[in-house]
């Protein structure tokens, strides 16, 4: 399969699905939501709602059944890159080639900002035209999606990772922190479009697995890419990790270990998959996209 | 009916049913889940959730049925206070008469404890075992509790807020920032306690009717004991909002006529509910004490 294509023909819709979300902005409230849109269409990938859609036509749905759940994965994702850039946490200034939130808008609107794209983000999954989708797959999916990104996900993952920095850690922490920081919530894109196209629990379980697989993978990729990668295509400088002494895969195993783990996770993420007909060939060419991308 | 020991029976209920939703904190993220239970259990009057009780029992439903609706409704009401209180927004010291939240863990860890209360919060109300609950119901006020605390209902009151400090303001901008930032949230308790009772689009409009007068109310109040309180009672500080220059009903209108249209959004409050019999009874007691409550 074309994945170049597919990914860019899943993304448009995906642009287009969020900007239908957000109103123009006005009324007292303008900022914040002039501050949640220039930090949601900054140029993202678009990785979890693609997954998302990915995971609900594995299950031979049509991927825009799901797409209020794919669009809010991403605003989930962008309050989290939001936060995690504010001075008090990571203190990035450059994200995506542009200036940060909280470096364009100021610090109160950037949190504010992440706080309204996270409550937006349950606003719209809990509104989704339920057509054949049954109400209570739609609630295990925000259950799922909560769990994800809360304490036992990515605000876990956040904090261990915060903790973390200047120490020297075991194993088990760098992955402890990966699999919730970033893994988690991947994991919960691609799983909530299989929950969302009526996938039996064996089927579930396998896109989960999948899901885990190649968000660890994702995350070591962009260890690695902070190392080997080209601050030019990335939209942001390379080293900050090693300058701000970050916990990642190439500080705690090397490189050369790191890409191997990062393989053999690929793989096993792929071979997660073997029940499934070529309905998931995209989740299997995302998986080694992971690997290769560059940016 | 005695509204002391209803207050104080359902209080007693809905610290219970807190205490079980978060764990021991423990393994690597335990510092995040310390925060978050720090700022959960600081003594709040807990009135989201009874409000969202009263409106259940209104409709003769059980309390008990939309406890986790309650705790969600508390902990989204905590992180507002955590976010609220960092020194990017209004830099407060103390709340409740305790260290704010950032004070005793930091900024970074403050953030993401409102966070993960957040997020928290949608999981406990995506959770709620369903029973007599229809599934589309309980949608509807994930749906509703999100609107009323994102950028449309809270954040949007918030954001503001800070805006408008240090300036003259319309009387239409401080009932703009005291609807959105306290009187949706409030609104929404009480609204979503009716939907889960099954309530009548009348009576949910009626319902809500009440939520939104006693939600200005209840801000009023707040501004009114800033003047007049007793910061021991208060458990902070009197006069903070004359020295930020906030915009408070006092400060836009005298204190005289802040208590005058306080007195008629009571009223008007009540009157929304004469279509209700006993049940609502808590509800109309509710809306007296918020007017003589002393802290």
């Amino acid at each position: 399969m074309d994945l170049r294509a597919y990914l860019q023909e899943q993304r448009e819709k995906v642009e287009k699905a969020l900007a239908l979300i957000l109103p123009e902005p006005e009324g007292p409230a303008a900022d914040v939501v002039k501050a949640m849109k220039y930090s949601l269409f900054a140029g993202g990938k678009r990785l979890r709602p693609i997954l998302c859609i990915a995971g609900a036509e594995a299950l031979g749905e049509d991927g825009s059944h799901v797409m209020p759940v794919a669009c809010a994965l991403e605003m989930i994702h962008t309050y989290s890159l939001i936060h995690d850039d504010l001075p008090a946490m990571d203190n990035d200034d450059m994200r995506r080639g542009k200036p940060t939130n909280h470096k364009v808008f100021g610090e109160a609107k950037a949190i504010l900002a992440g706080d309204g794209l996270l409550t937006e983000a349950f606003r719209v999954m809990a509104q989704i035209p339920l057509g054949k989708i049954r109400p209570e797959a739609l609630l295990r999916v925000i259950c799922l999606v909560a769990q994800a990104s809360g304490y036992q996900g990515m605000v876990g993952g956040q904090v261990t990772d915060i903790q973390s920095e200047r120490k020297t850690v075991e194993p088990a922490t760098v992955e402890f922190i990966h699999s919730h920081k970033t893994g988690a919530l991947i994991a919960a894109s691609v799983t909530s479009g299989a929950i969302l196209g009526a996938a039996s629990e064996t089927q579930v379980d396998a896109i989960n697995a999948y899901g885990r697989g190649i968000g660890l993978a994702f995350q070591i990729s962009d260890d690695i890419l902070d190392v080997e990668g080209d601050s030019e295509k990335m939209g942001k400088g390379v080293g900050g990790d090693a300058r701000k002494k970050k916990v990642t895969y190439p500080s705690v195993h090397g490189l050369g270990t790191s890409k191997r783990i990062q393989e053999q996770t690929i793989d096993q993420a792929i071979h997660s998959l073997e029940a499934f007909d070529s309905k998931a060939d995209p989740l299997r060419a995302i998986a080694t996209y992971i690997i290769e991308r560059k940016k």
